[in-house]
């Protein structure tokens, strides 16, 4: 029985799904093969789509000349997720080995639109680079009373989780899955990597709603995950202790494990954030972080699931004061005596920096640093630190120079055999992220994920046409303006030279220079009256710079080889220091912040000369985004200035004002 | 009948009227003459200081030398609140023409333990400078997201209120009226300023609430106000409008007006908070302040009832940018030009200080410039900027500079015509007050309330004599030792040389020196690499000085005359600025803050050395809170030397470490 496709609530965006995005496969006679429940799925588009736009679609059967499109599953040494597409005599053929493979390229003819339906096109095999490709939901069950129902969340309330309640609103997330499908996402962890005391109950007596959600996922090919306090045994099952090298934690986990796969059969596994930010781990028991992984892991194991173990672990009761402690190290101090330690079902997960998703650092050199460990690299689509969402702030070009750097002879993106993750921006906003445009940054994540080497500029156009599959050329080539440099445009009017952290305390939104910077987290940027920045280098520094292997040791350790993104991250200099630019740094400062309130402006003129091509509610919604965008850039422009005026005494070169 | 005098729950402190404190009158012979509900309440307490130290006290009936002392209500010519003292021939006596007036005669024989009844005493009158000494509550209803149970409250909960309810613990709120009226404190404004939804209903359906409340005042000479929202006729009434000029509007106010006085007789009047960081206010429609105040007199003048109207007008969404818009003149600004506008029993209430109860502020020049107008002044018992008591901060004399300072011919404590008003710092904690040595500003702020011009240090050692009645000397010069000096000490440790607002945005708790500085709120200190402090001369800045009257005006106006202690308030100056003291600016900040540190560290030391004569609980409690306040201090001396040592370059004359 093909399976209906999810019916999207009144007022509710299609985002990259709009019905037109399948005019091509629906005008078209389909021939599908298989069987299986993705199969099915598989059907239930096809169908959907012919009734819309009068095509036919048949179920079995012999392959014929009278068919325009072959779906056809039965295929072997595809894989799971693999798939091959080419045309020959006026039929496109997508053959793949099981029901999930048939999905994406079920997804990829529809990306083609009209091209796939032309000419002859040779043999294509598209497979995953990573087997794992999954959004991180920090969703809380519960309001939080300071972080809310979504923890940093910038797109509404949450999609599964309301009120400490289950929402039960299995349709929406069954069209989430399908989104998420169709840019290669094939999991989802549902809740807070901060494990609150309501949402530890998800393990055991809360797992129906978990079932529930997974059985939303299911049909789009998307396992589900949980995040779980290392701290259960104690929390949920009584016992005294959750020592994991305890037998009996250990046959707690299993238990709860066991009951988890009896309702979920397909369980991904577990998210653990442990020993971080004030989250339960092993060191309260002297044990080591692959100890506490493999325990999770070992409960795990039987049933093909994976624990997902956070590297993201520092002193976060820092003394501003003390500087010889440097959060940067943190995570390649406590993690790379360990590389080999983890068992095999066990991923470190891994921020892509080494600080917290700013809009600018170096590639985490944990990453190069555990060659006998499976890694998973951690990116963030939610926000949080690049405009929550109310500017726009395209991360594919961030993400893909993460995923080409190459640490020794490897890129990260082949470096992270665990798997890419997201952080999701989704919640029950109308348009799914708050911004619209933001909906671009969760297309090219799953695109990424799936080929870490593709250019990022190809998802976007991608995003744009099946966003808008009948849009003029004037509203797509002023889509791929605002939002190609919009990253860049970002980084500009906020904090220079990669030092970070210049934004107001707790919610990160606006600046604030000193915000954190006599604060217990780590994250300072030592300005002063003659320079700025962190002095990381081996020579005279904390010695970050030498955590990376060659040649990046070398070519941080240095501001003279440093380049110029990355400078203040590794060096403490004078205003007056020249950069690679020929500028000094201070008037790099002054010039960028205009520069980005400048490209602010333009980027809202070219938004606003699309009002008769845009869909009316969308543009309204973006219009009034980039009204606050603005507003927002003048203030970090103007407070960046007049910090580093007052500081350095320096007048801007070219005379421009200010406060 | 004598009243009963209520009963403290367990556990909770008796604060400076312990049972001890009664033992002098509780021994003696006592004649009461007179009647009424105040001289029953009179009763009640000798009744019970005889019950627990065996003395008599005999109702009515002829004077006799077998009293020891004679409490006689029915003098003349002493006033609701007057008495008189003497002792002669054996006998002390108090007269007074009202039972409130021999309730705060009786106290003070009270205060005056053995020596009420020692010797002869020749005939003291007393009678209150002032005829409104009030406390308000900034106490919310149901609990508010961001500001919670009681606004700027670091007592616990609300005495009043909890959880949207009205506690109903009415014994424990006579105990607080017993307190407040052995200080001199007679009403009391039992809801936060800032009227929201829930709080509104106080008005009209929820009045029983605050009939209760007024019925526990009552019987201790304490009169209850009630703050209102300005929009009460649109939120309460469904009126279209809240114009003060609107018959509708007028004669809803009589209504409700009319209602109140039904249920609550004596009731105090209205606190209004117009036009002010959001609350409603009569701008909206054209009006001005007086038409706005106005409009509540005529409802509540029938009855005797008062509308107390502050003053705390000023824009709060000011762009920081905006250096032409100076905070501190807002108040005079406003409403300087409705002098002699106001109706008789409206009353302006305007803060001490020009800007927000910072650790210093000159006197607000409103104070003096609107002879026509009955003025109260506002000061802040609960210690918002001064350590949220968490820190020891007495600020009797801070409270008593700013009384005692004449603006013309007349001093503030004279031109407070309108009253004395605190803001509470009392709550449902078991020592009332937080930090057990905080009761001392409550008490110290009715005395000061009663008598503008007393030596607050009197204060200080009645509240330590009645608190401590059998307190060895080393214990009452302990106690005097570390009090005294506190709000100097928390002054040098935290913002310097009359800058304020360096504290962390929202909590206002703890160091943050440009946590205020690209705000809305108007409160800037123009640090740079060259110097620090805001130009309010008439000369160059912009022009606040000049709203003072001579000598003030020409004092303030120059560095050269201006006090130290006010300098950076009213001008910008170098770092090497030379103060009256003959230290530069720099090297001031730097060693007040060494200095204001050492000095916690040496009340801290005193105070251990009392742990052998303190109550247990008390002295762990207060011990536990030095712990905090050093460690506070000591971040403030770090954040405030680095920031300015990084900003001036100067380093320290005498080498101290600076981070």
């Amino acid at each position: 029985m093909p399976l209906p496709v999810p019916v999207l609530p009144e007022g509710v965006d299609p985002a990259w799904l709009p019905p037109a995005a399948f005019r091509a496969v629906g005008g078209r006679r389909t021939l599908i093969r298989g069987s299986g429940p993705l199969v099915e799925t598989v059907h239930g588009e096809v169908a959907e789509a012919c009734r819309r736009f009068g095509g036919r679609v048949v179920r079995g059967g012999r392959v014929d000349a009278s068919y325009d499109l072959v779906l056809d599953a039965e295929a072997g040494g595809l894989g799971a997720e693999g798939f091959a597409e080419e045309r020959a005599g006026g039929t496109t053929t997508v053959t793949a080995s099981a029901g999930r493979g048939l999905l994406y390229g079920l997804f990829h003819v529809v990306r083609l639109q009209e091209a796939a339906f032309t000419g002859e096109r040779a043999r294509e095999v598209h497979r995953p680079a990573l087997a794992l490709r999954m959004l991180d939901h920090w969703d809380n069950v519960a309001v939080h009373p300071v972080m809310g129902q979504v923890e940093r969340g910038y797109a509404g309330g949450s999609l599964f989780w309301a009120d400490g309640r289950a929402r039960g609103e299995l349709e929406r997330v069954r069209a989430y899955g399908r989104l998420l499908a169709a840019c290669g996402v094939n999991a989802v962890c549902v809740n807070n990597v901060n494990v609150h005391e309501t949402e530890a109950h998800l393990l055991t007596d809360r797992l129906g709603d978990v079932a529930d959600l997974a059985g939303a996922f299911r049909p789009y090919g998307i396992r589900t995950h949980l995040a779980v306090s290392f701290a259960a045994p104690v929390l949920l099952g009584g016992l005294p202790t959750a020592d994991p090298l305890d037998a009996a934690v250990r046959a707690w986990w299993a238990g709860a494990v066991a009951r988890v796969y009896e309702v979920i059969p397909d369980f991904g596994g577990f998210v653990v954030k442990a020993d971080s930010e004030g989250q339960p781990g092993p060191f309260a028991y002297g044990r080591s972080h692959a100890e506490g992984a493999n325990t999770l892991a070992a409960a795990l194991a039987p049933y093909g699931g994976t624990v997902h173990w956070r590297a993201f672990v520092y002193d976060h009761r820092q003394d501003w004061r003390d500087r010889t402690t440097d959060r940067a190290r943190a995570a390649h101090d406590h993690f790379t005596p360990l590389d080999g330690r983890f068992a095999p079902n066990a991923v470190l997960q891994v921020k892509h920096g080494p600080m917290d998703f700013q809009v600018r650092e170096p590639v985490s050199p944990l990453i190069g640093a555990m060659p006998h460990t499976r890694l998973a690299v951690e990116l963030q689509a939610t926000q949080e630190y690049t405009g929550q969402q109310r500017h726009v702030c395209w991360l594919g070009p961030m993400w893909s120079e993460v995923l080409r750097f190459r640490l020794g002879d490897t890129s990260v993106g082949e470096l992270a055999r665990g798997g890419l993750v997201a952080v999701s921006n989704a919640g029950d906003d109308p348009f799914w992220t708050g911004h619209p445009l933001a909906q671009a940054n969760l297309y090219t994540f799953g695109r990424l994920a799936w080929a870490p080497d593709a250019d990022p500029g190809d998802a976007l156009d991608e995003w744009i046409g099946l966003t808008h599959p009948d849009a003029p050329r004037r509203l797509v080539s002023g889509l791929h303006a605002v939002l190609d440099g919009s990253w860049r445009t970002y980084e500009k009017y906020t904090a220079p030279l990669g030092v970070g952290w210049m934004v107001q305390p707790g919610h990160h939104y606006g600046p604030s220079v000193d915000g954190y910077e006599y604060s217990p987290w780590g994250t300072y940027h030592f300005a002063d009256r003659d320079g700025i920045g962190v002095d990381r280098s081996r020579a005279t520094g904390t010695g970050f710079a030498a955590q990376y292997p060659e040649p990046w040791a070398q070519v941080y350790e240095s501001p003279r080889t440093c380049p110029d993104e990355l400078l203040l991250f590794f060096h403490h200099v004078p205003y007056g220091h020249v950069l690679h630019s020929g500028k000094t740094v201070i008037q790099h400062i002054y010039d960028t912040h205009f520069e980005g309130v400048e490209e602010v402006e333009a980027a809202r003129r070219v938004w606003a000369s699309l009002g008769d091509l845009a869909d009316p509610a969308r543009h309204t919604r973006v219009a009034e985004r980039y009204e606050e965008q603005l507003r927002g850039a003048r203030e970090w422009r103007d407070q960046i200035n007049s910090y580093f005026f007052r500081n350095s005494g320096v007048p801007d070169a070219h005379g421009r004002r200010i406060h």
